[in-house]
């Protein structure tokens, strides 16, 4: 499987695709299909759900796209969000210096500096990709788009290139209204934009883009505790450190000893670990915990381990979340901008808060679904989603067009919409139906046949064994959710199996 | 009740307030606390379930909010997304002028030139309101964001002003995804910015704003039908025409006659009148449809009704939808610039579509609900969403911290929010609970006492009448939805009566 034949599918079905295609293509920028929205609105609905439900002190907001230029010179944005560049001497092209090299000589160059990265392109004799021109100038370039709001009174802002400083400039606001209870966790699920200079790989590197990110703010005293701790002790991470880059699995107990982590931190990857395991259903040889090089490592964090999948389209590993100790780095600086206290008193003590964050990409997340869930027998796409996440859940086919078929499939079909994001299908074969819904990756089929009208029962068939079984119009939904809660297991060999989990 | 109440209770208790605000705000621009994000969610939710189940053949979509500036020079915008100024010749301050004429003289000048606007501000001899100067020189301002995106080779761009036209270019796309069918209706929800002169009244009119809306695309010789034109040709809409300005209510029927518009433009005023009466529950006598006259109506539009409701908290009415016959402009624009054919062929007949475009403001209707629900008596504020509206539908309450009723408590919360939005609460007396859960609108408070140990009933108290009625926990569920569907009614009288409806 290739990145080409993932998207033409996700073109040809309606996933996702490049935008303004009709205008060439704006680079960097997708449209979501309605296919590709409601994976997407499965996954926001998944993490909400999971990450929300941590602490019954996390909430999620909402904060502006734009913010005033104020806030990104407080948080540092302003100087340190740049990247490297070189620039053709001949065409004028411009490249990301490190990425540049990357391609070329497969390492990884993130966080050296214009000049160091310049050296090197010429120590390698590497050329413009564009012209072959020589490479000569050198120098940083700032992501963040500008942008000037009102008339007559000008307000310099920009557009966001993370959700996180929503969550801090308001952080005190919410303290208040919240009842001043630490941890106190804020999740944004929105957009961010950065003016990349080379957007590559689909959905994984784009210019405007959905983050879901949870800023969780804590005592930093408390930081070598959780109260929930001992649930996750003994899970086993699977982490690659800068200094070994090995893949190895460690119990959270010896993560936090070996890697001189602490346990707040290491609490949070075994949950956002159990997240891509046992809910997206990551095979485990496809994941990791990759900690970061000092040069690697965003200006603003003292922690920072990515989490990396290996994806089966590019047969790399590819960062699609991160975990980020910003200590108090960024409420710190915008209280000394702002002149606005951001310290706080409970139980008589004062301190500004720290802050841990996890940071998702959300389209590179959907990207990780499609991918992981490609497969491709004789010539015919099956999308193995996760039932949870699938675009959709059931689709409903009369077997013929006659006999009033239609009428009694239409009829269930809008009781199971009620419930479940329904697609009806009445055109060509049932073969041919049940292949266009394993391209998308529905995976339950319910059809409709004469049976159906003397004894009330339909076929339900399973996406990935093929399977069918017989059931009751009235167990439908509860046959589904039983599937997808992993309380009914189809097995290959063609019998079905009743085989409750726990 | 007034505007500052609102926006008190709102930043209080969570549901907006202005964003930057550490940094003095930024000015049309708004944070939603958790409260107000839930019930955006929620509208955002009902929207999409009673607008897509129109018809199978709409979806949504998702499409960037940075797009190509060939697209909005091709739809009009970058030429004709204009609003009147006028500038002082003192202190440079810019006035949107049709609005500062409006504000003075009570009357609405949408539409008048920037001359016929300055020449009316001198004869009534309108000073500048930030220093009293004369306003002398008038102009035409671009409300749109411009932008640039890329390094090296540079893109012009602009942040889309309206959803629609990420609808408009990829209409072909999709229509072949879609396997070629009419009507397809494409809805968006999602932001769209204009740089406003005059951001004013809250979320009413913002910079960066959220719109939901639903393009239908169809076949112009169809717009005189609508295949389910009998379910509503009875229906009373509630109209002002651009002529008269009086209410009237008046048969679908006798619209299409008497204001001279297709029967498909009218089946969706009706739709449309039905969502704000019978879903969002607002009263007859706050709403109506307003006919723009030609001079007000946008650039695009051959018929323009807005929908307006009467807001408590100004007592004026204001617009926070409309539909918006958009003919065949955006299509055949964007055939024309970008040489890509917008023309179908549907057996065997060849055309551009048309479209009728459905535009609901989010923020304006967020704040209409705040505005409907807002209630007062004896200095308790009590906010009367639609059970189906609030953003949390049940609080869950020990009657005191000891006697194991914090554990039973709990164990209640934790399966009840696996169904409903729930909040636990244990601090303060019952009466300052139920008053903090009146306050944020929560329809439903469950009481936990001693007799829930003894019998497993607790207390299930409705926020409207304060009535409270004893159920098994086992019911909770079953009866908040039998209450949300209507099946049970409290009555002010304090006797409980079951009163299913049909």
């Amino acid at each position: 499987m290739n990145i080409e034949q993932l998207k033409q599918l996700a073109k040809r079905r309606g996933f996702f695709w490049q935008s303004d295609e009709i205008y060439g293509g704006l680079s960097g920028f997708y449209v979501y299909g309605h296919l590709g929205l409601l994976l997407k609105h499965k996954w926001e609905n998944v993490w909400r759900k999971y990450f929300l439900s941590l602490d019954e002190n996390f909430f999620e907001i909402e904060t502006p796209d734009i913010m005033s230029e104020d806030v990104f010179k407080a948080s540092g944005h302003v100087e340190s969000f740049v990247d490297p560049i070189c620039i053709c001497s001949r065409c004028k092209n411009v490249e990301r210096a490190d990425q540049l090299l990357e391609d070329v000589l497969g390492e990884n160059f993130e966080g050296k500096s214009p000049e160091e990265l310049l050296k090197l392109i010429k120590k390698h004799n590497i050329k413009c990709p564009k012209c072959g021109g020589s490479l000569k100038e050198a120098g940083e370039l700032n992501m963040m788009f500008p942008l000037t709001v009102g008339v007559g009174q000008l307000s310099k802002a920009y557009l966001r290139p993370e959700t996180a400083q929503g969550a801090y400039v308001n952080f005190r606001q919410i303290f208040e209204i919240m009842r001043r209870k630490l941890p106190l966790g804020l999740a944004i699920i929105g957009k961010a934009f950065r003016n990349e200079i080379s957007p590559r790989q689909l959905l994984l590197r784009t210019r405007e883009f959905s983050q879901a990110e949870l800023q969780i703010f804590f005592d930093p005293q408390t930081i070598n505790q959780h109260k929930r701790w001992d649930e996750i002790k003994n899970y086993r991470l699977i982490i690659s450190t800068a200094k070994s880059k090995k893949i190895v699995k460690m119990k959270s107990d010896d993560v936090v000893k070996k890697c001189n982590l602490p346990k707040m931190y290491v609490y949070y990857m075994a949950r956002v670990q159990e997240f891509y395991l046992n809910i997206l259903k990551i095979p485990e040889n496809k994941f990791r915990f990759k900690e970061l090089s000092e040069e690697e490592k965003a200006f603003y964090n003292k922690y920072h381990w990515d989490i990396e999948l290996k994806f089966n389209s590019t047969g790399k590993f590819s960062e699609i979340a991160g975990i980020h100790y910003r200590t108090s780095h960024d409420l710190e600086r915008h209280e000394k901008a702002s002149g606005v206290k951001q310290t706080i008193s409970i139980d008589k003590k004062k301190f500004i808060p720290h802050v841990i964050e996890l940071s998702f990409g959300v389209d590179r997340n959907i990207f990780a679904l499609l991918d992981f869930s490609f497969r491709e027998t004789r010539n015919q796409i099956i999308m193995s989603f996760p039932p949870a996440l699938s675009p959709i859940d059931v689709a409903v086919f009369p077997l013929v067009n006659r006999d009033r078929l239609p009428e009694k499939a239409s009829e269930i079909y809008r009781h199971i919409n009620k419930t479940f994001v329904s697609f009806y299908d009445s055109s060509g074969s049932i073969g041919r139906r049940y292949a266009r819904q394993d391209e998308i990756g529905t995976p339950f089929c319910v059809t409709i046949d004469r049976q159906t009208l003397e004894d009330n029962t339909v076929t339900l068939r399973d996406r990935d064994t093929t399977v069918q079984i017989r059931i009751k119009v009235d167990d439908i939904e509860k046959t589904i959710n039983d599937i997808i809660d992993g309380k009914i297991m189809f097995r290959k060999a063609g019998k079905v199996v009743y085989e409750p989990k726990d």
